[in-house]
């Protein structure tokens, strides 16, 4: 157990993000994929979850935001199966953000953001989210500067009043090499298993690969609070990414130490008739 | 692999359902809890089930819902934790429906159900459903008989409307003797890390043991159609309650036969710059 030991991926507010010189391939000192400590402590590290879930979930007071965001094939979709897919779904709700409706596009950025909110004692992890808001739609000027440059404060305060009403609020881009998602685009090409994920837009995207980089790093520096805080994962490895947002994610749930509730009844004094 | 030997709990369309008469206790031939090919089996249709989920998701077409109905500790937390909790989130939903809101109360009984049917390419499990509004609505007396008595058509309809529109249908009825029950309430009372789920309102619908039977039957016997079966699943045994409804899904799904949508571009035509 190397515990805290992915503390510095977080970015502290206030702090420059340069992304280019943000490491994509960290090991961490672990031995890399066929390390046993590795797959003992992501089945520890589930095991945990799992735990920290129910009680969170019997609690039902609190809630807990995860946000992803990441560029194409870097692994949204991985996290999302190997860490939240085992997670008992009654209490974990995967919210997914497409390009908007006609009916999204008619209200404001957060409005169906905020609709998908979890509920109290929820698990809520958004396969990309708001951010697009203030990413794809400022590299694609699909709105003015003027209006995108306003959403990083209305963000910032949409998620503090969040994080006052009681859900803690945890973002994870995960930071992939321009080498590492050549790689997995040409495996997205090659294998039919995947071939249906393909999406023309994704080599359009990679294209203004810089812009992005601009983009995310704004997204991040202006929007790593110590309510909502960032954090920036190397994901060209896929089990240090799993190992990194579990572990994470673990520790925010045991910072907030949810509680089986205590009985509001005397369990001796009931009898159950036959 | 005993292939197609829970067939028998499906209620066919028009036959006369008595829930004393239908065992609680089936082990189907299987050795039990601790025998191994139970396990086996189990471990298997788990396996196939989240292959043939991820095909579901991926070719993005049709959906599958899946209704539990059942008295309180007859194992829908159970089933929902086992059989759906390890499939990946992403493309799978759990929807539960409790006492409804004033907003929900404000229409139709069925509005509420609607609008959490399942998107294309996901699988949706309602926990309660609709069917609460011909079962303890009912018994309760919330409404008179005059509006109960009209929902059976409605419900038909609707899920009628749902099969033809791409979403299979399949609803499970968890049954439990009257002593099984008592150990369970007894068991939810002792164990402090059970209690949190203790009501009160558990007793009471245990003393209206008989109305629950008629309005189940009612319900079972007016609402298994060819398009949306109900399954009457033995449910004194978790294992084998277990068993049951995952070869019953793994069949549905089987029989829907999803497939990875063809690439609609030529893999080779495309270049990926560094």
């Amino acid at each position: 157990m190397k515990s805290g030991s992915f503390d510095h991926h977080r970015v502290e507010p206030g702090a420059k993000v340069h992304l280019d010189r943000l490491t994509t391939d960290d090991k961490g000192g672990w031995g890399g994929k066929d390390d046993p400590a590795v797959a003992r402590q992501l089945a520890e590290d589930s095991a945990r979850l799992s735990e920290l879930q129910e009680r969170l979930f019997a609690e039902g007071r609190r809630s807990l935001l995860v946000v992803f965001q990441a560029r194409d094939t870097a692994g949204k979709d991985g996290v999302l199966g190997h860490v939240v897919g085992p997670l008992d779904s009654r209490g974990v709700d995967v919210k997914s953000f497409g390009v908007p409706s006609r009916e999204e596009l008619a209200h404001d950025f957060l409005w169906r953001v905020h609709a998908r909110a979890p509920e109290r004692g929820h698990m809520t992890f958004f396969n990309r989210s708001h951010y697009e808001d203030v990413l794809a739609v400022r590299v694609d000027s699909l709105v003015p500067e003027e209006t995108w440059s306003k959403r990083y404060r209305h963000i910032n305060e949409f998620e503090r009043m969040l994080a006052d009403s009681g859900t803690t609020v945890i973002k994870f881009f995960l930071h992939i090499s321009r080498k590492e998602q050549k790689r997995r685009l040409a495996d997205r090409l090659a294998d039919p298993r995947k071939r249906w994920k393909w999406n023309p837009g994704d080599l359009a995207a990679r294209a203004r690969w810089a812009e992005y980089d601009a983009a995310y790093q704004d997204a991040i520096e202006r929007c790593s609070t110590s309510w909502a805080p960032w954090y920036v994962i190397p994901a060209d490895h896929k089990w240090y990414r799993d190992l990194a947002v579990s572990r994470i994610l673990v520790e925010a749930l045991e910072a907030m130490d949810p509680r089986f509730p205590e009985a509001t009844f005397d369990p001796a004094a009931i009898t159950i008739p036959d």
